[in-house]
């Protein structure tokens, strides 16, 4: 039976996976996907599928894997230790988008699922998405956090996973969150597999729902050479994350997986910059002040969209 | 008697670190180092000196520390770790050259001493330093390797360090070499703290001595976007070492030393492309083809001087 689920997961994923990058060309207007097809152990496979210098995107990646190991590495299985080494079955998609232009927020999304070979057997789901972004707009942050709220079960459930990802997606050595957050679950079994998976597929339609409404919000604004400097230099940060924080690409670069799909996610250009400080009263300045855990975006941004920036 | 031996160190990385600046500075022809002393507990202090945007340099950093601490972290003793906890003084100077120039290859060096509170008194040396071409002249690693023999001992000392160079900036996610090597120490004592000075000494002016030798042969070369861009991809490798690998980094970052600092050695621009294969036939491919662990350069380069690159 969970063989069977496990497969419309892999299913699911695969035609998601199909509308995302039809519906990242469309945004982009000009630039296309790569398709590959990677053939793994016993049958497993991925689809690596990456748009490089496109018209609105410098940079996306949408990855599908189908993973079928003989022993579950330790590293995804920290709430479960005694599943390390067991049979398993894995599918996961993830999304990257880094615009050229700064006014759009770089963003990720990831959803995976496993099942464990044990008695009875084991499942769960992971992922999340979460925004980051350069020129921050009060209406755009209200956007993705409403799309996060409505993905989830209840406001409780949306308040523990938006909790889960500003802690998650934070750089202790800044001080700082890597973006405004979104949601982030790890070991999720919800009241039974239907449901979870229904919530699985809702955090992937409004992923899509809120960063096409953004895109298309802010894809036609001019921006400086000072803006986009800016963005290279949040980028910078967003490759620290990634490559000295990240659980995600320290498990992939650990375990031996093909390097270029694991570190498809850093920015194609990034900048760092001494002692950097914004200029006081910018919109740089404002997203400072931002990228601090704990904000309840759908309080704060209610009354002020977009005073500051627009 | 100690006491006195890590003071003469430190005056030493100070002054050493004037004449650095004063070199790096004339080798630029126009950009200045900015120069803060910093203080820190104990009487311990920094001065932390960086040059950004110069003519040569696009960024260049030489940093010197004077620690006096009350607990030795264990990062700080791997092949001594009952000194853990111990009150000790540690002394360091550490340097990064990031050229426009993708001609000129980025180099790094390191020199420190620690001495730790037991009975009797524990100190060691430690640093090396490495050269990280970006388009190969074997004329300029001839030079780099040869300056790396006459700072050593012996040649048994020196294929010693240049072995412990090559597994230390190794990247094993890529499978390859951060660069051509150099020396790489670490624990070190010899026969005496007389001799162990003398070498360190011998180290960073054959650093100096080698560096401006390739600076000044290679400053004058013009170059295109393309081996700008393939530059900043190797500047990406660069920073993947240094973020996810690098123990001085890691050890930087978790024990809440300035992040400026911790992170001044990040390139000022890098870049990912997604699979990038250098051209077949290029400086580009062959540099691909030197980014190997146990090349031994002072009898490979020793007829073939440049044949490729010139």
């Amino acid at each position: 039976m969970t063989d069977a689920n496990i497969e419309a997961v892999r299913d699911f994923f695969q035609e998601f996976q199909s509308r995302l990058v039809e519906k990242l060309e469309s945004l982009d207007g000009g630039g296309k996907f790569s398709n590959e097809r990677l053939d793994m152990p016993n049958k497993g496979y991925s689809r690596p599928r990456v748009l490089g210098g496109g018209s609105l995107f410098e940079k996306a990646a949408v990855h599908f894997t189908y993973s079928v190991g003989t022993a579950l590495p330790a590293a995804a299985t920290e709430r479960n230790p005694e599943l390390a080494g067991r049979a398993f079955r894995a599918t996961a998609l993830s999304v990257i988008v880094h615009p050229w232009n700064p006014h759009l927020p770089t963003t990720h999304m990831n959803l995976r699922m496993f099942l464990v070979d044990a008695q009875p057997e084991v499942w769960y789901f992971g992922g999340g998405f979460d925004l980051t972004p350069h020129l921050p707009y009060d209406e755009d942050i209200r956007t993705w956090h409403e799309n996060a709220r409505r993905a989830c079960l209840s406001d409780t459930h949306y308040r523990q996973l938006k909790k889960q990802c500003d802690e998650y997606f934070y750089l202790p050595h800044r001080n700082e969150t890597r973006g405004i957050g979104g949601l982030f679950f790890d070991d999720y079994v919800g009241d039974n597999f239907y449901d979870s998976f229904k919530f699985v597929r809702q955090v992937g339609h409004h992923f899509l729902l809120a960063y096409e409404t953004i895109a298309k919000r802010r894809r036609d604004l001019e921006w400086t050479e000072e803006e986009e400097d800016w963005m290279l230099i949040r980028r910078g940060r967003y490759a620290e994350f990634n490559l000295a924080i990240d659980r995600g690409t320290k498990y992939g670069l650990q375990s031996g997986r093909r390097v270029e799909s694991v570190l498809a996610s850093l920015p194609p250009r990034a900048k760092w910059v001494y002692q950097f400080v914004p200029q006081p009263g910018s919109p740089s300045a404002k997203l400072a002040q931002y990228l601090r855990p704990g904000i309840d975006w759908l309080s704060i941004v209610d009354n002020s969209v977009d005073s500051e920036c627009e």
